[in-house]
């Protein structure tokens, strides 16, 4: 092993994985830090310029990267930088929820191309026919980026609810009242076979909406989403934690009050029936204000009230500081467990937070054990309610960052990924 | 990038790093599924045979693999296996507790080679005294090492407490009445400032010492450490999840009764105040009952309510009842947010905690929402209170696992390491 002339046969590693390997880290490299030259590039990951030239070249071929902008570089002449290809490759996310199924295109910088929303009631219609919708928007998704030139790597679904990875199988979806639905299967089935399609709880997604690459702040982040269900996702070292049978991240069911509230999964006291969308609703309206009316859309009920809170209306203001305080107490429990570097406030409580926030600190250092919340800082997600769509779409994106091979090259693109 | 015949070096990569890579997978697949010919490890690694024997040739000269028993192969005549060397490299695992520090020395294989404890009462007297004790405690041990030939790769030292891995300060400590004390910059002095001394939180500690390298069983799972106070640690994929600044496992001030009964930190409702040993002993019997005697061993002690509750005694199957009860809901609350494979109780839990088992899993049950407990098996440590140390003395070697030429060569071992 101390002959440096070895090949890599005599290595035993073979060519393709490492040329793989290489191709991703190079592209991984230009996702986290930006366009760069191809002499900064070969500096920044320790490969010689022949082989950066290399595997940029390749990286072209399959249209991923394209030559930006010049550069100056430390010394010499200006270089032209490359940089992540925009136009050529999308992933697609999907969400499946009570009242709408929705998809987003991202490309490969993380910029949104494509998004569609059909507003449906999951509840009154059988799993089978929302699935079908789905579908439809994901084959108009396909045709529409077919059309634009660039193809697509595979579809992320998040649900609501309990998504069992190991079987492939939605367990226990309270909300849409869907129990042992094979989603995954079936819309392999409905988009004819080949389409790659993974399911994941929505929760989950939208924490991996959150995980900004290259941003040491947001690798090690739990995130909380709060809609009429509270859940969300833990982030450790830039991955999701999903649990042995992908079941983590099930906040809102922690009981926080023994003996406290009954709680729609049967439980009293669970975290949700205090922090959840409901108990802020009932704190800061009567039944009848239209604030309460679940067919008004939720954007705007909740602008409504930001409008009171900003007017400062007792009750509004009352409400949010109570569910304020709930919010802190449960992240005080988790961040005493995790140790996040932030917790990122997503869902509703992103569009309120800044009501909320305050209380959420407060409790936040008065339940951690570590000093000054042993680091961790609350943070407002910007993503708003597509966050778990967003992060299906970048999910499906990461197979493209962990093999570039995957993307054919230039001459062999037409019709060969969908 | 598709000529075959390029070598490494054409490749950007550096032999040395590949060489420490393929060597530290050679001996991790050894350590993880047994001893094996070089045939079968060639195979299993998917390298050629030729470079299997070189780097098991280079492993056996630093004296980390040996030559072992013959094995049957699956065509042609047996050949030797190779193995783990237990004999020549060791790692100090260390605890430092209110009634004493302790070291243990564990061989490549896992095996116990040395162990020592000093009884002492740590709350009276100065942290750099007690350090010192610790101190001579390690040079005992390396002095008793180096005499049978096996060198120290380093010490990983347990301690009760917040410890700020960030800044290598012990910020809180209550039990032990230390507070921003440098523990890690102390010893190092203490031990001739080159040995490697790395400090690290006793339930994080006890947690890497349940993993078990190549159980897929084993890679994901929550430890929960009951002593006086309650800790633990969070093991994803195998890996020991620290937080951002290392303050993640602080399990025992989760707040599982809001407005219950007063904890050492000051808060109220804390779980450790209604799982802790101290709510066990308190309500298994009175003051002046010996089990209650702090003076006397808590193996003892333990032994004891174990003899009772086996002759059901109504009052300690009670308190078993009702202390295994509070551990099920906070291990549900946990459960609900990491989906563990398995609950890994140790500490005094594994000591008492056959009695305790059918509450914990009922309340588990009855507590996550994901059915049959999302899968979650509860298991009792079988390494007593001796985790800590030992998951200190495994993390130690693990520098050796990611890095095998840190080890000299047989020629240059004298002295060479510590």
């Amino acid at each position: 092993m101390t002959n440096l002339t070895q090949t890599l046969s005599d290595q035993g590693v073979t060519h393709p994985d490492v040329r793989r390997s290489n191709l991703g880290l190079a592209l991984r490299h230009l996702r986290d830090h930006g366009p760069r030259s191809r002499a900064t590039l070969a500096a920044d990951l320790g490969m010689t310029r022949s082989t950066v030239s290399t595997l940029v070249s390749e990286l072209i071929e399959r249209r991923l990267l394209t030559d930006g902008p010049l550069v100056q570089n430390a010394v010499g002449r200006p270089s032209t930088a490359v940089e992540l290809d925009g136009r050529s490759v999308c992933g697609i996310g999907a969400e499946i929820n009570v009242n709408h199924v929705s998809t987003m295109a991202l490309d490969l910088r993380g910029d949104v191309v494509e998004e569609r929303k059909l507003a449906l009631d999951a509840r009154s219609l059988d799993a089978a026919l929302v699935l079908g919708h789905l579908a439809d928007l994901v084959r108009e998704t396909v045709a529409c980026l077919d059309e634009r030139g660039a193809s697509t790597v595979g579809l992320t679904v998040g649900v609501a609810g309990l998504y069992d990875q190991t079987r492939d199988v939605l367990t226990h979806g309270p909300n849409l009242g869907w129990y042992d639905v094979p989603v995954g299967t079936i819309l392999r089935s409905d988009l004819g076979g080949t389409f790659p399609v993974v399911v994941d709880n929505e929760g989950n997604l939208a924490a991996a909406a959150e995980v900004s690459p290259g941003d040491p702040g947001r690798q090690d982040i739990l995130v909380l989403h709060g809609e009429i269900g509270v859940g969300g996702g833990i982030v450790s070292g830039g991955r999701l934690l999903r649990g042995s049978h992908g079941y983590a991240g099930e906040f809102g069911h922690m009981i926080v009050e023994p003996g406290g509230r009954q709680c729609g999964c049967g439980r009293q006291g669970c975290w949700e029936t205090v922090s959840g969308l409901r108990a802020l609703l009932e704190m800061a309206a009567d039944p009848d204000d239209p604030i309460r009316n679940p067919a008004m859309a939720l954007d705007d009920r909740l602008a409504e009230i930001n409008r009171r809170a900003h007017l400062s209306d007792a009750r509004t203001l009352q409400a949010l500081e109570d569910v304020g305080v709930w919010v802190g107490i449960g992240a005080a429990i988790l961040a005493n467990a995790l140790n996040p570097a932030a917790i990122v406030l997503t869902g509703y409580y992103a569009a309120v937070g800044h009501h909320m926030r305050s209380a959420v600190e407060r409790e936040l250092r008065a339940g951690v054990l570590a000093p000054d919340s042993g680091g961790t800082r609350v943070e407002l997600s910007t993503l708003g309610f597509s966050a778990a769509v967003r992060g299906g779409a970048t999910a499906s994106l990461e197979s493209v960052f962990a093999d570039p091979t995957q993307v054919p090259r230039r001459a062999a693109v037409a019709g060969a990924v969908v």
